[in-house]
């Protein structure tokens, strides 16, 4: 386990993730208690909101009333998802309480652009170029780049590392054309097709590829090899996840109703935290969050850690 | 992933585990089911009851008819567990549809030991000892030591690998001193304590004391690291595991009620097969034997891939 990083910055998505996907409204106000409840757990990024069309997530029609809401904390930087122009105009409205960094966004599979956008990778590239425009326009940072289905789609099946990073090729050939400097390269698991071989091998051709980058992984626990994914990239000395608190969300995409989503962050954090590797989070209050976030919505969520807790107590008590 | 094992054998422990731990009485004939739909699936293992005292654990009073009940499968390895004398007799009945083989039990806690056996370890060698002698007055075949609590215990705290590779010396030299062939040394997390890195460590140091013999690894997941724990195994080369179907069980010890038990097998078959380690079980065929666990215990297990399902019908499609 060498090459083990010794320190992960973990982004918590569990409230854009998990209350967007939740059926019934979840109160402005609980949402923004979870959101506080997280920043005093020591987590340094959390995304809060998701600036999308109402008419389409209804669930985050508050978007604007949960960012006003919420108590910003010295050294938690508060991050929001938004896909066009519209949105960008609804976040800068909140540049003093959002960090607002714009990402290119490409996918591993053209038929999931297809399904999900309505346009092939060529569009999507095209869409994208006018995407980095407008932030560009906006002076946003357009520093990140994220590959979605980065392996394997429900609707073509695997996505071979060569096709993944002949997606990542492109969106970093725009990168470089529209003189963005990225920082960060993102590999999504969308649909659940990961596990540590592929995670190797990916993140291997990542990194030779791209050096200079960071990589991140989103990693999506929908057949249960979340976690196991999550520590095979730590293995490899990737030191920047997503994760959503309690295992927030779901996944939206065909053919898995109640399926999980995101890995939960408590159980990512008690991965790394046991191996030595520093999240700067305190484990019990984020359980504490995570039981917070399971009354809010009122049915079980998928972390096993919520229910067992830590080790700590154990360890006092021996 | 050079060390990955071509092909690894499972022990299907979710009946024995499973209707052990449930509150309510568990029907013989669901016992039977389950069972039957598993030996269906591939499985050349279960573990189909437990022979034990029926006032302390009154889920398993019916063991005889349960084992009486089943068809038995070519090919399948029909397995129970007992601790004593008397149970070993009730076993011996079934000689001709169970696979009757003894283990030498140690712990990696002293604590534990003591807490759940009130034995010293010193006693609880001595009782071992006996257990042996009482095994092998029946020519049943010693050739198997467990050790439990191999990485760390709620009751003393963690186990360092140099702690448990000491309690398994003391089984190891007992058996050889009764004459035992010990062909499978089991480590068992039986309280959540593993993780990756600890799981290479102690698997590491058993394979240097005791090249001859096969490692198993019996996972709890407890914390929600048992299947990154079972990868770390895998990469390291371990091919035989023990797992639950649905992830039926959980964990009887102090300070973790609700907590989950064993790795779900289906996850397990899923890990293995994704990255090209043969299992020889059919996975669709294994989700449904999961999906009828959760319909006889009446309630929500914890497996993912449950829910989610496999990739095999999304390949088909693409």
């Amino acid at each position: 386990m060498t090459d083990l990083p010794s320190r992960v910055d973990i982004t918590e998505e569990g409230p854009r993730e998990g209350f967007q996907i939740e059926p019934g409204p979840i109160p402005t106000a609980d949402k923004i208690a979870l959101i506080d409840a997280l920043s005093a757990t020591g987590a340094r990024r959390i995304q809060v909101a998701s600036f999308v069309n109402p008419k389409i997530v209804p669930g985050w029609a508050d978007a604007e009333a949960v960012v006003a809401g919420f108590t910003p904390r010295a050294g938690v930087e508060y991050t929001a998802l938004w896909f066009n122009a519209a949105g960008l105009g609804r976040v800068q409205g909140f540049a003093g309480r959002l960090a607002v960094q714009g990402s290119i966004t490409v996918t591993g599979s053209e038929a999931f652009t297809k399904k999900n956008l309505n346009r092939s990778h060529a569009e999507q590239l095209e869409a994208q170029r006018k995407h980095v425009a407008t932030h560009q326009a906006a002076s946003v940072p357009m520093n990140r780049v994220s590959l979605q289905a980065a392996f394997g789609c429900n609707y073509s099946g695997a996505v071979p590392a060569a096709q993944a990073m002949a997606a990542l090729h492109d969106a970093m050939r725009l990168a470089a054309e529209t003189g963005c400097s990225i920082e960060k390269i993102s590999l999504a698991d969308s649909m659940g097709w990961a596990n540590p071989a592929l995670v190797e091998r990916l993140v291997g051709a990542v990194r030779e590829a791209y050096p200079a980058q960071k990589i991140s992984l989103h990693l999506h626990d929908t057949r249960g090899l979340g976690i196991a994914c999550a520590a095979a990239g730590l293995r490899l000395g990737v030191s920047m996840f997503d994760a959503a608190v309690a295992g927030l969300g779901g996944c939206p995409f065909a053919g898995h109703p109640g399926a999980p989503g995101n890995i939960a962050t408590e159980e990512l954090v008690f991965l790394c935290e046991e191996m030595g590797v520093a999240t700067g989070i305190d484990l019990d209050a984020l359980i504490e969050a995570a039981k917070l976030a399971e009354r809010i919505v009122g049915h079980r969520l998928p972390s096993n850690l919520l229910r067992s807790g830590g080790l700590a107590a154990f360890r006092r008590a021996a």
